[in-house]
């Protein structure tokens, strides 16, 4: 298992960290996504060590930067 | 019919406009809602005049505040 934290910009409620998790989520190999709202920081648990570049799309996807 | 502007605090992102006009446009006789989430107003055209009440619990339903 291996479990990075990025920070990403721009969320500022709950339905923002819901569209972020749902999309980081539905990664390949993710299991589990723990946003903090207050900080932006996305904590990923994966099986194997996460794509920046399918990361960084998601995040996008969902409407959101990752810094 | 009937158009009201209200003024709804606490939406920050074009999810929190989304859950409003969700709510809102579930109102009994309600045809049209509109968001301008820089000021909050939220624009309602009904066929009647709206109850004020339901309006402010549809918004609070959404997770704000009616102004």
């Amino acid at each position: 298992m291996s479990t990075t934290t990025h920070t990403v910009t721009g969320m500022t409620c709950d339905h923002c960290v819901a569209a972020v998790t749902e999309e980081v989520s539905a990664i390949d190999g993710v299991s589990n996504v723990d946003v903090v709202l207050a900080t932006g920081q996305v904590t990923v648990t994966s099986t194997t060590p996460i794509d920046e570049t399918a990361l960084r799309e998601a995040v996008e996807e969902a409407g959101y930067v990752l810094a």
